[in-house]
């Protein structure tokens, strides 16, 4: 019986994931959930899954959840979900808070030799040679949530790192896949979150569409596999049935492909090495797909990823600069402050002015991130 | 350095397994080289390699080794290739003879506990039950060389039996692939031996536009991987560049992809767990490929792959007469004694007379197979 720690309980994933652990009540069972403020989705949950331990954004939905849920002892905040993610009982954090404010919990889960899945992209896009140096150093196994990632992973198995060639990521394009970058002007908020074959959160529909999620993702998988930029590719892939391969230096490539659906790649992250049946999600029918299709990509059109393969080669501090700078202007975006073509512009600015630290430790990467966004904010002005 | 001794040396499994072993002179080298009588591609690679010995089919081919190659121990027949095969120097024995006269020197490799790479696939069908009982009791690992096995058990690295939900072999449909069975009644051995995809010998050339090499492959598949029939599935894949694939019970699949070269895995057999450079095999461009093609199998149209199918199931004796059906009616296609619907039409004749004997010794099988390839002759007259 694993004993989880859930933080994102409300989101996409988190949603997914509890998904998972109803399946398997033998196997799983929920020490802590974490949420920000959604209640009507939170309250339900806590009272199936009757968690020893919630955490959330703030002191009044701390009060709350305490009103309806007497006997649950509620924490707050960065230090709630710290607490939450270290506590002797936990076996897995399952990291799927957005955003970089799920690093602190993940360096002190790390810490404190928890199993870690890992749905939370930005903590290593952020500060990927602080939580790897940690996760080698506490000999922690850092096991990915993200569909590509997860393939990445499922293919390596049983594999060694020398052995790799190259990590080819599949990107299925996102909404605007078939638009030419003038047909991106006028695009709005609403078409932006009409992704062709995954059901997300609005941040990462947009990322996808402005293919960041995919930069974000090149950057996620150096950290995770150690392997350099130069030997990770982007391919499209319109269906989305292989999600992502890896080439071995014998040329033999080794694919994981499957229907759309996280509940695979998170199930997965929680009995690794093992797998179990999932029984309600649907089988891979190839028969009926009948032609999958690839396509060289396009760093032009797709310029968020050619930005994030900058950063990334830059390293240090540049790629916290290119997350923060893709988050802040993601959320200009959904609010309708700014446009579609401004989200890069505003990333690539961000990129322009910053001058890398090598090596930045936590707090310099957090200022860093903070500073980013104001900045970001006041290129509006 | 791993010592080979190779049975079918002037094959074209045979040829590629010495391209492979010349690349990596500091991992391989040849203990013995055996061959039938080609003696014009045998002894430019007999002077290449110097194997300590070499094993040919008769005494007249014996003369002519012994003449060319004073130093070089000659041995010939079945014994020879048992006695190369057992020697105490030899760590791997690639079996790449054709058809089962491959299979009394698997067996002695078994009990001599040597690693086998196996790609005589006959050895498998005609004696599937034998072979792995053998490999279980002198624990030796039998490591796939068709590209299809090869795939799945690259799929199955890392993974537990336990946790697979089907194997799905990929087909080309061979030559006759786009061919109705109307359109095959007038079919010639020039049209059969133009495989769309592989470069390989007459015999399985021939079983790829019948279908009967995907039948083989799964009563193969069936014995290698420990996998019940109605878990083994076939998929017809034009482009085969998908070699194969495992579905698990969490409804992920793991493929193995690459360019159709046989040198891949017959470098892995070799090499397994670790993998080497391939230098010299194209490197798979799925871009450049664009489109990957499926299509449901269709059992009717192919009716070998039934017959193969309904062999396996029946099991006992009943695939040895399949594979020495089929051995017998390919020989006399290709010498134009039969035409190409007649192989189906014999190989069924040959199952439904037969008495299926459960669990039959080696003896019994050499002796059904016989007796099989005799009355299909006789079949003729």
């Amino acid at each position: 019986m694993k004993q989880i720690t859930l933080l994102g309980a409300t989101g996409s994933i988190g949603i997914q994931t509890l998904d998972v652990i109803r399946l398997h009540p033998d196997h799983f069972s929920v020490y802590a959930l974490a949420f920000g403020k959604n209640i009507e989705k939170a309250f339900p949950l806590i009272k199936e899954f009757e968690p020893e331990v919630v955490v959330v954004q703030d002191h009044t939905v701390k009060q709350q959840v305490e009103g309806e849920f007497p006997t649950i002892r509620v924490l707050q905040g960065t230090g709630g979900m710290i607490a939450a993610s270290t506590a002797e009982k936990v076996d897995v954090l399952v990291n799927a808070v957005m955003g970089s404010v799920g690093l602190p919990a993940t360096m002190a889960a790390i810490e404190a030799r928890k199993l870690i899945a890992i749905a939370n992209k930005e903590t290593l896009v952020t500060a990927g040679h602080l939580v790897m140096e940690a996760a080698r150093k506490y000999q922690v196994d850092l096991l990915p949530v993200d569909s590509e990632h997860s393939a990445i992973f499922q293919s390596l198995n049983g594999e060694k790192n020398e052995s790799v060639e190259r990590l080819i990521l599949t990107a299925s394009g996102g909404s605007f896949r078939d638009k030419t970058r003038e047909d991106l002007v006028g695009v709005t908020v609403d078409d932006a979150l009409n992704h062709p074959n995954w059901s997300m959160g609005a941040k990462i529909t947009i990322d996808s569409a402005s293919m960041m999620n995919k930069g974000l993702e090149v950057i996620e998988a150096h950290w995770l596999f150690d392997i350099p930029y130069e030997q990770i590719d982007v391919i499209l892939h319109r269906e989305s049935v292989i999600h992502s391969m890896v080439e071995y230096k014998d040329k033999s490539v080794i694919a994981q492909l499957g229907t759309p659906d996280m509940k695979v790649p998170i199930q997965y992250a929680l009995t690794y090495p093992d797998r179990l049946d999932l029984s309600m999600t649907k089988r891979l029918n190839l028969e009926e797909i009948a032609t999958l299709h690839f396509q060289p990509m396009d760093y032009e059109r797709f310029r968020c990823l050619k930005l994030a393969y900058q950063a990334g080669k830059e390293g240090g501090s540049m790629t916290t600069v290119l997350n923060a700078a893709n988050e802040q202007a993601v959320e200009l975006f959904l609010k309708g402050e700014i446009s579609f073509l401004d989200i890069e512009t505003l990333i690539e600015q961000a990129l322009e002015r910053h001058q890398t630290i090598r090596k930045p430790d936590l707090d310099t990467i957090l200022t860093i991130d903070q500073e980013t966004r104001q900045q970001v904010r006041s290129y509006l002005k």
